[in-house]
């Protein structure tokens, strides 16, 4: 069961296990990896998708013959190993034009520019079947208050997002963007800093049905955030359309770990609810388990490869302790002592409205608030505790 | 120009000045503050309005004649002073009973008793012509992600506020609501951590209109988030129903330090945008200017009234210098070389959309992107300095 | 083996399961808990220790006579289940006196106030047995800069160490001293906020032999950093003389939750380092296992008694399981592999000195630098994919 | 009073405005600076000193002719303009090499070549007239727990700096050692994390006296420290032998912005502190004033000498308000009020010790803690407005 084959539906980024680990402070220890010898590698290991920027398939800047080398190689290793591409990102953060942005640059030919370069994008999308168009605004920000007008900044944005949904529909493709929000770097601040941020954007835009959220782990837990919430919030609202796993040790700098290798007893938690769903059911997760994560530095081609597989172990051990958890009849009695499932009841009757709400004595005049004192604890410890034993592995 | 009068709307809620300050670790080191003596206290200092929990004013489970007698005693000190009230918000977050949250609590029985509490409570709003009705959801949350459907907790809050606001319409009161979001403390994660998170949820209630958010300086801070940021994202999204401003340092527990006294450049941007909107124009914030905050627990009586002062100084003293830095032709010149002016402008031509972009071959096939690399920057430095510097009274 | 005896020499603070779950933002919504019913009750539970602050046992400001009956009632309890105090503490920051700080309030008055107490109490350490005596400096620090003179402020604690280790060499006690970091809360910022804080500051004491650390995982885990490392550090300046171990999720508010139900995969590699020491041996901590948690707010008795058996077991487990790791041929390798045993080696030769190491040749002239770019990784994510599987029971 | 002079004796690193603003998601935007102009330029600016890694003036690798010729180019620059080197440092965390530190590094080979670096380096050191060698071990940590026996990798840190003091002591060089604290980035937790690490650290070295702290503003902020308590205990230890001066804004990635750009308030107390010292008097620092910062990645070469002018005159500008503060009556009235002076007079008496101590009733006996409840208060916030106000120039 801990063996990955394309039904897990694992995909990975092609600058994961691409990252030749140059940071901010070091040159690259590693040497470049071959798009195609890498597409039969992830086949090699059970991998089900791969995902890429423009920039990471062909440079910044490529003439149209460069472009279409790359793609025609990439398509033919494609069509090889069966590997699919199931999303497509634009890279608007990496070269010196964007220093201050792409959709939100306070210079508008910037603005255009990154436009066209994401339409060109889009077009690429399509060609090569990706369902998920995904925009990291990673420049889109400022370090200083007075340099960005942020209501400006928020129009811009919708209005680059609002033209590039007009031109999937004109179109006709079969794709829907998700927005990966994060809160800072390489911006001091950066827009739509978490989940909840990009959730009400959305809600702002023209065609918010074609837009929802792609979360990155780590990038909500650098604000300090349980990243189990925030996904079940993206799906309370309908607006989980793709997903960055990986491992993040708290609010730092962004570490891009293996999944399962930050916060662990989150990672267990996360699986089990794209797995199963709430507790008592409730809508499930159904897209890519995608790994947005980068070998550490300190690795080589071997490393690389035992990472790749490392973040598809660690999400199918932990699948496979959920299940367990959910069947333990002790935790199914502690999850009723905790009354877990009395928060799926409606807190009104059916048809009870305020008024009738208002004509329960027991509700309030009776309501015995004191035995609260001393008594009606949750044992959310003991459920805790079981919890970790299971993700231990210890029951 | 830093005297405050009624006309600067400043308001303080009776929990801040009314802090016996007794924390985590230690017991209460001032005597309770009567109420009736501080507001009139406040008036003496040019505060123009009082907000309120119910148990600020009657403890918990007071019967109708207590509760009578305390809001009688509160009216006849406003008709003496002229102040007003023009904010309430419910405590469901001291009593025992609201162990595990109010709305979301998994105990059903404690959501229809918080439901009646808050329905109590905004009925005395209207009553105190109230304009605004704040809920902080302290205690809805978890420290552990098994012990809470979050799923299912969002859906419960749904329902407890589409209630609400049903009841509201239905009794004609003037009156909105305003979420006020909270990463952590005294849960360890709590629900609608960020204004974000909260501006997403709206977008899923019945009568989105009713509800707005009330971010509070600290909240956001806590979170590592830029407290500007998030009220631009709020005006954007016209819901800047209210505010709570207060002192933050960085992230680490609830500190609510006089406004200023945390994060002073951020302050400084803060009151520049509400006084004066985004650099170009844009939506402007003209509710009460409301202080939440808590007066040291070094300080004495004579301590909580200067920093009820201090607040309101600090306030005066920012906006001076934000009228100021606004004036300066520098600072005009550092703001055209930024092109802080040019995101106001929208990206695409009028009427042009994507088909006009797509054959605008200066956008794209002509762009000289290269000519951003050493060249072409954006003076965001000086910008700063200069903003710092009038900060500073040093221009 | 995880049944908890006192042979595993775990202790528990008097006043974390008597935490009658009184916080920043809400009322007590437990009753108290008697002393002597506790003690038999940790006895049941396999505990070997207690630990206690003098207003644990007895209320600030009582009489001798106050004193001596609780003080009684608990040897008795003591004599009866063969339970100990290895260690005692002052409380320093609940009383309003305290408000500025025992040791360094800006007020001398308090400052010989608490030097009496801590002597007295330092008396009852001695008569109850303890080894050890731990100072939490929790109000010693400041919420603005210009209101504590800090080299002031470490000159007087100084002074009243120095004077507290005179005491007890001149009684002849038995007792050394630990000193227990925390980075803020209830002040702004505390002084000597970190174990290395606190290390620093023993070096310029009279008495630096007398006086080591007492860390506790999430004082640490508030400011970002390892516990690990943190107690890895102490360990080697000989200054471990006590573990306050609990649980905590990040930089936020202390949250003193359950022993592992924090940060898990740190909380595994501490049990490794304090049951077995480094990977290569070196110094090992034989003190007490001592918890210094909080039962959640939510909790009534029985979550009580439940968490304090979770704390033992979460320790139990995780020794069990960093035992298998350490006995694992494949980890073995990998240890090998990443060359962990070769940084016991000392990088120069015996008797070699810099005269020698700029003789050889083969450190740098011939040393081939390059050779590291692409090859010789160091499979630190393969080990660390071992360690958790380890921790998840899972090999 | 806000113009810089050599004076002032302000430093930069080569690599602060040599940074040609590649980040961890984006490549350079800047060419490189020559280093010849730039000391010329720097002399214009007002600045009195440059520091630099070996590798900032020779690339990594360099053989003898070519690290000579770039020496030789900038002694000549340095007679040109009477600039001065007052330290120097190396770079061991740059080439694939030290991939896992330096001196801590897994690999002996690794560790033996990275002495040799560093001992090639305090040569060039001596040659230039440093005084001070700063060590900041950027690559000396680890991310996954089991991949880093720490206590045997503080064993090597110890081994390696003991040997560099030898070889100080017996080349007669007028150098000391300056050891610099980050907690995290580039590895994911950094040894000797802090200041205080370090100092403790320090306490266990073989020549401590050759030995403090090179602390930098935004390292101490990473992880929520107050930077000037950690330089005032740095100072009380006789160890703050150098100081980088930048800008951070809180909890995040390593930000290097200008010097005050970031924690403004903070910022005005260690000018204050660094300038004059104690409120009361006490150890003053006399070293260069560093900055080690980067120019925005948004700038082109007149924002990188703008924003090099701006880390001076946000020093100065402080210094000028620092001064006011203390020469205000109404300030040492507030300072008085608040009994911050008294911190400066022992707790005991002179030749009083614990015997007197013991003997004064007033001190216990007679003591009335409660008159600290309601009365008594420190007055913090008036002085922390205060503060405030002279850092706004408002009084």
């Amino acid at each position: 069961m801990t063996t990955p084959t394309p039904e897990d539906r694992f995909s990975f980024g092609l600058w994961t296990f691409g990252w030749q680990a140059q940071d901010q402070f070091g040159s690259a220890t590693r040497p470049a990896v071959d798009t195609v010898e890498a597409v039969h590698r992830l086949r090699e290991l059970g991998v089900w998708g791969m995902t890429l920027h423009d920039d990471d398939l062909f440079p910044f800047g490529s003439d149209e013959t460069e472009r279409r080398r790359a793609v025609d190689r990439l398509r033919g290793a494609l069509d090889d190993t069966g590997l699919v591409i199931p999303m497509i990102t634009t890279n608007l953060f990496s070269h010196p034009v964007f220093k201050d942005g792409g959709f939100t640059s306070n210079d508008r030919a910037v603005r255009r520019f990154a436009l066209r370069k994401v339409l060109r994008n889009i077009d690429l999308a399509a060609e090569l079947g990706a369902q998920t168009f995904v925009m990291w605004g990673g420049r889109e920000g400022s370090e200083y208050d007075a340099a960005k007008d942020v209501q400006a900044a928020l129009a811009r944005y919708r209005e680059a997002i609002d033209l590039l949904c007009e031109y999937v529909i004109d179109q006709g493709y079969d794709l829907r963007f998700a927005l990966e929000p994060k809160p800072n770097e390489p911006r001091g601040d950066i827009l739509l800093p978490t989940v909840g941020h990009a959730l009400g954007f959305i809600a702002t835009l023209e065609h918010p049905e074609l837009v929802g959220v792609n979360p990155e782990t780590g990038h909500e837990q650098m604000a300090g955030l349980n990243f189990t919430h925030g996904i079940a919030q993206a799906l309370d609202a309908g607006k989980l359309f793709h997903i960055d796993l990986n491992g993040q040790r708290g609010v730092k700098f962004d570490q891009d770990l293996v999944f399962g290798h930050g916060d662990l007893q989150n990672a267990f938690s996360l699986v089990d609810l794209l797995e199963f769903g709430s507790p008592e059911g409730g809508a499930v997760y159904d897209g890519p388990r995608h790994f947005d994560y980068k070998p550490s530095r300190t690795e080589d081609a071997t490393g690389v490869w035992e990472s790749v597989r490392a973040n598809m172990r660690m999400y199918l051990l932990l699948k496979e302790r959920a299940a367990a958890f959910r069947a333990d009849p002790e935790v199914q009695a502690a999850l009723a002592e905790a009354k877990v499932a009395q928060l799926r009841e409606t807190t009104l009757d059916d048809g009870e409205g305020y008024r009738g709400l208002l004509q329960d004595r027991t509700a309030f005049e009776e309501f015995d608030a004191d035995a609260y004192f001393g008594d009606r604890g949750f044992g959310f410890v003991r459920l805790q505790q079981l919890a970790l034993e299971h993700l231990m592995g210890a029951r």
